[in-house]
């Protein structure tokens, strides 16, 4: 069977049983998380490593994003798993797969994205490796960082009645990304917006430390994948259900004239788009006003209550008008209560 | 100017200006070794993490190795990073960027290759990265491992006097990818074991800990890039020179009949040719004949003294008939003293 018609997810499922862990004592989470989480003998912290790679033509498109721009998200995605564990980055290593005909001023640029996360996050830089590549750009970035023990949030950690919120607009990246793919004719200022929101994205290192340090969630994840598959790694790994109210969802103005033009329903973005970058996470309750209040005095950005954690292990959104689907995969279908 | 014209080294010393340590206490060493090493607060031995790429019809051709090979060597390049700092490898993290039309057998069959390293050296697989490709196979891998302090290796500790030995036979993986490239009419047996280095190359990781916890050697590297280029980066670092001694270094009978069919130098493929992944290394010329008896004792293989390092900044190598030759970076030219 063919790579393609197997998926990236089933494949993952096939490979893991080839997953080892000899030395369990010092690993606290493997696979199954948005980075792996160890403890080094006599540490004061726990360590955490991520790696994702950014390919040409699957993840980018090299004429649709400067070199500025495509340093700076490959760096990005990386610490925006860091931050999903509540984690703070510190040691970063880039891997870089180099066409031949790729002019080396391409990675000044590039590399001047990178820095301006390095700066921001005082990151050390500290290596990686440098090839030629016969085809296409490969960029894989490795990130090593650190959280106290106490704080680390893992996706399998919610618990029913947890209020379930996400740090920001849904959808915006995928809008941007069908812009830049097939254009439409909105404004320039919203398109702008948009591709911004696909090429450059908002990271929530600091806020998810503020957050993990004062209001500790139970669980945690950064929508990569979009709003269905992140909620659903976090519903099947805790073992629980989950309410989406549709209404209470974020929806940029922006996304919505895009909508309106493209014909396309904007909770199609938000549920399947994926690479918002946003921190999805659950937190009891009894927290939820004292969590929106302080979040709001430190950071002046809101939080979006979205949804709730449920004991049965149904995962659904429900719209204004009561209508209920159940959220699938990549996707979600009409269902029938 | 094109990354092709400038090349892979000039490349990275263009991009070194981006290179950034916020952090410095806790950094031992950045770019410029093996691998990087760095102290975790409270942590009782240093850290150390590489990761290598490699890509499919630059590092390897699909149908000129194994699934098992290919998964065993992808490893394996990584591994011999971190035997080149004397350290030892504890976790391993996989990102694969798969073409489409690329069957998930493959796979199962790579991931073979990748566990006997695992069971070897009680590695944990920890995670890592899965994408689809456009074109080509890109496989990166990083290791993260541990040192004690008093026994790190790095590129820049050869002093003058020290001798200077390698762990095995070399060139014969350059060998091995001739014959894969160009076939050429030497016995089954040869073209087997010539191959076989180049696609399933011996690992140093037990031995390079007993060297260095016993033993403790100057400087270190791993020949991945060949011997000129290797030793180049210990003289550079540890500003010294080095005297090679061409009749000392060890060529297997396998690689003396492919040379003398091919017509090629054997020392081309010794200097030039890379991928051996011997460990290269100096040690006081005092504890010279010891070490070469504990290690037979202790592994009952061979170390091979090839030469000397001296105090100017020359690097040469000298026949039997006392022709020298400068040794300039992958490659040397006859040099008049």
């Amino acid at each position: 069977m063919k790579f393609e018609e197997i998926g990236e997810f089933k494949f993952i499922e096939k490979i893991k049983r080839h997953i080892l862990t000899y030395r369990k004592n010092n690993i606290l989470k493997g696979i199954d998380d948005d980075c792996s989480v160890f403890k080094v003998p006599g540490a004061k912290k726990l360590n955490v490593i991520t790696t994702d790679a950014l390919i040409e033509n699957v993840h980018f498109i090299r004429d649709k994003i400067s070199p500025e721009d495509l340093g700076y998200k490959s760096l990005a995605v990386n610490l925006s798993d860091i931050s999903a564990m509540g984690a703070t980055p510190l040691d970063v290593y880039i891997c870089l797969c180099i066409p031949k005909d790729i002019d080396v001023d391409f990675f000044d640029r590039f590399y001047q994205g990178i820095r301006i996360l390095l700066n921001k996050y005082n990151l050390n830089l500290l290596g990686g490796d440098t090839s030629s590549s016969k085809s296409d750009l490969f960029i894989t970035i490795t990130v090593f960082g650190e959280v106290d023990e106490q704080n680390v949030i893992y996706r399998n950690g919610a618990k029913p009645g947890d209020d379930i919120f996400v740090t920001g607009n849904l959808g915006d990246s995928a809008g941007g990304l069908e812009i830049l793919l097939n254009d439409c004719s909105i404004s320039t200022k919203d398109k702008n917006y948009l591709i911004n929101c696909h090429n450059h994205p908002k990271l929530y290192i600091t806020e998810s430390e503020f957050l993990t340090k004062n209001l500790h969630p139970n669980a945690m994840i950064d929508i990569s994948d979009g709003l269905s598959s992140d909620l659903l790694h976090i519903t099947s790994q805790s073992k629980v259900g989950a309410i989406i109210f549709e209404e209470k969802l974020p929806i940029s103005d922006s996304l919505k004239k895009l909508s309106t033009k493209s014909g396309t329903d904007p909770l199609s973005y938000v549920f399947n788009g994926g690479e918002d970058y946003k921190l999805l996470f659950t937190t009891p309750k009894k927290y939820s006003e004292q969590t929106i209040k302080y979040y709001w005095q430190k950071f002046k950005l809101p939080l979006f209550k979205i949804g709730v954690i449920t004991k049965n292990k149904k995962v659904i959104s429900v719209s204004q008008t009561g209508d209920v689907k159940k959220i699938l995969r990549k996707g979600w279908d009409h269902f029938k209560m």
